[in-house]
C-alpha cells in the first residue's frame, strides 16, 4: 500500500469515531468535546501509533486501535486548551471551543478528551497489562512535557534572543514527545521488546521536531493560495522560529520584514536572503539528519511493509510543502 | 490510632511531598502547578487511599503511598480549572493560580497536575500491573465524570428548577466520583477482589455524596467567625443547593432571602423556617442513610483499625460542623 492511502484509509476510520463520539452522550460538554475532533485533521498521530504496532507484530494494528484514538484525543485535548491561550478564534476552518460555547466550557472539553484518552489506553486488545502501564506511563510523561512546551512557546511570545538549544527544547516537548509516545505506545502494547521500543519512541521524537522546523519553514516559503495561512506570518511576527534564531545567529538582519504587511516582493527578498546565507539549507539541513538518524535506528525491526511506511511517513513530514 | 491523629499524620506526608515538588523544578509552570499544592488543605482523599489499602492489606499503604499523591493532585488540577471558570481570586486564603500568573498558565498548571496523576499512579510499588491498570481506569473515568459534573454545576446557576434528582447527579459526578476512585484505587492496588474493591468504591461514593449535602447544610448553620466564609451565601445567591431544592418541593417560599445582604436575624428566621419545616432534618437523614450504607457495605472486609478509621471518617463528613 502507498502511504498516502494508508493515511487516508487511517483517516476514515479516526473520523468515523470521532463522529460516533460525537453522537454517543447528548451533553454540552460531550458536544463541545467533539467539535475539532469532527473538523478533520491529518491524523498522523494514530497513523504512527498503528504503523508502530504493525512493525512488531503483524495485525496487531487491529487490537491495539484504540490507541490511536487516544493520542489523537490527546493531540485535540492540547489544541483545544491552545486555542484558548492563544485567543485563536478559527481551526481547521472552524471557529474554536471557547469561540462556540465559552472559555469554561472549553477548559472542560479539553479536559474530557484528557481523561477519554487513558480510558482509551486501557481498552486496548490483546495486550499485557504490563504494557498498558508502560502505555499509560509514555502519555502522561508526554503530557506533562507538552506543558511545559506551550508555557516555553508562549513565553518565547516577549522574546527575540531564543536560543536555537532553547528552540530546540520547547520544539521536543511541543511536538516530539507526543509523536515519541505514539511510536512507543503502538511498539508496546504490540508487545515490542525494550530495543524497539526505544527505536520508535526516539524515531517519534526526532520526527516530531523535525516536522516542526519544516512547518517554520513552510511558513516562509508556502504562497497562502497553496497553504490556506498568510505566508511569511512568523517573519512578520518576529516570531523566534528556527530560521530567525539561524538567521540572527548568522548576523542576518531581518528587522526591515518585521511589519504586519508585507509585499511579495518583500517576502520574495527575505527568501533570497535566508537562502544565499545558508539560513534555509542549514534549517533543512537539521530536519534532514532528524530523519536520517530516525530511519537508521529502525535497523532493530524486522523488515516489513509496515516499517517500510514508517520510514517513508518520515520523509513525508520533511518533503510535505503545505 | 484516632481518627484525627491519622489525618493530622497524612497531611503531614502530602504537605512534605507538596513541598518538596514546589522545589523539585525551577520552571514557572512547575511554581504554578504547585501554588494550591502547598496552600494545605484537609488531603482527605489521599487519606482514604492510604486507610483503603490498609484495610485490604496491612502495610499496603506504605506501598502505594504514590496513588494517595494521585489523588490530591488530580483534585487540586479540578481546583485550579474550577477556579478560572468561576472567576474566583481567593482559595486556602492565597490568591488563586491565574490571579497570580494568568489563565493560560493556570489552564497549564492544571493539565500538568492532571499529568503528574497518571504518573504517580504508575510508580506505586509492589502492585500488579493489572491493579494499576484498574486504578488508571478508574481515575480516568473520576476525571470524565467530573467534568460533567462541573459542567453540571455551572448550567445550574442560571437555573431555579434544578430537580432533587439532578441536584444528586451532578454531586456524584462532581464530589462523589473522585472520592470513590480514592477508596477504589486503594483498595485495587493493595490486592482486594473485586467485592472488596466494589464495596470500598460504593463507601467513597456515596461519602462524598453526604460530604456535599453536609457543605450545604454547614453554609447555611455556620457563622462565619466559625467557617472563615459568608453564611448563608447559598441562599443569598437562590444557588441550587440540597435545601434550596427541598424547600421548594415542600411548597415553602425563600425567595424573601435571595439578595446580597442578610442580617443576622434574617439568616436565623430563615434557619428557623427550614428546621421546623423538616427540610434541614430531611437533608440530615438523606446524608446519614448515605453513610449508615456505606459503612453497612462494609462487612465483606475483615475487621482492621484501618477499617474503624473509614468507618470513623464516613461518620466525619457529616458530624463536621465547618
Amino acid at each position: 500500500m502507498k502511504l498516502d492511502e494508508y493515511l487516508k484509509t487511517v483517516a476514515a476510520k479516526v473520523d468515523m469515531e470521532a463522529d460516533e463520539y460525537s453522537k454517543a452522550v447528548d451533553s454540552t460538554l460531550q458536544k463541545a468535546a467533539s467539535h475539532l475532533l469532527v473538523s478533520g485533521g491529518k491524523r498522523l498521530r494514530p497513523a504512527l501509533v498503528l504503523l508502530s504496532a504493525e512493525s512488531i507484530r503483524s495485525g496487531a494494528s487491529e487490537d491495539i486501535f484504540q490507541a490511536a484514538l487516544a493520542l489523537e484525543w490527546t493531540h485535540t485535548f492540547t489544541l483545544v486548551h491552545d486555542d484558548i491561550m492563544d485567543g485563536d478564534s478559527l481551526r481547521r476552518g472552524r471557529p474554536t471551543v471557547h469561540v462556540v460555547w465559552n472559555e469554561a466550557t472549553a477548559i472542560l472539553a479539553g479536559d474530557v478528551l484528557y481523561a477519554n484518552a487513558f480510558e482509551y489506553l486501557c481498552r486496548v486488545k490483546n495486550a499485557t497489562s504490563e504494557s498498558k502501564v508502560i502505555a499509560v506511563q509514555m502519555l502522561a510523561h508526554s503530557c506533562h512535557e507538552l506543558c511545559e512546551g506551550q508555557q516555553e512557546d508562549v513565553s518565547f511570545e516577549t522574546r527575540s534572543d531564543v536560543t536555537l538549544e532553547e528552540y530546540l527544547s520547547m520544539v521536543r516537548k511541543k511536538t516530539g514527545v507526543l509523536y515519541a509516545a505514539a511510536a512507543g505506545i503502538g511498539a508496546a502494547l504490540a508487545g515490542g521488546d525494550v530495543k524497539q521500543i526505544s527505536a520508535l519512541y526516539t524515531l517519534g521524537l526526532n520526527t516530531g521536531i523535525a516536522f516542526q522546523i519544516q512547518d517554520d519553514i513552510i511558513d516562509l516559503l508556502a504562497p497562502s493560495e497553496v497553504s490556506g495561512k498568510d505566508q511569511a506570518s512568523d517573519l512578520r511576527e518576529n516570531k523566534q522560529s528556527v530560521l530567525a534564531i539561524l538567521a540572527r545567529d548568522g548576523g542576518i538582519d531581518l528587522s526591515a520584514y518585521h511589519k504586519p504587511d508585507l509585499s511579495k516582493e518583500e517576502i520574495a527578498d527575505a527568501i533570497s536572503l535566508l537562502e544565499t546565507s545558508g539560513v534555509l539549507d542549514k534549517a533543512r539541513g537539521m530536519a534532514e539528519k532528524l530523519i536520517n538518524d530516525s530511519k537508521a535506528g529502525l535497523s532493530v525491526l524486522p523488515d516489513s511493509e509496515a516499517k517500510t511506511l514508517i520510514m517513508e511517513m518520515a520523509d513525508f513530514f520533511i518533503a510535505r510543502r503545505y
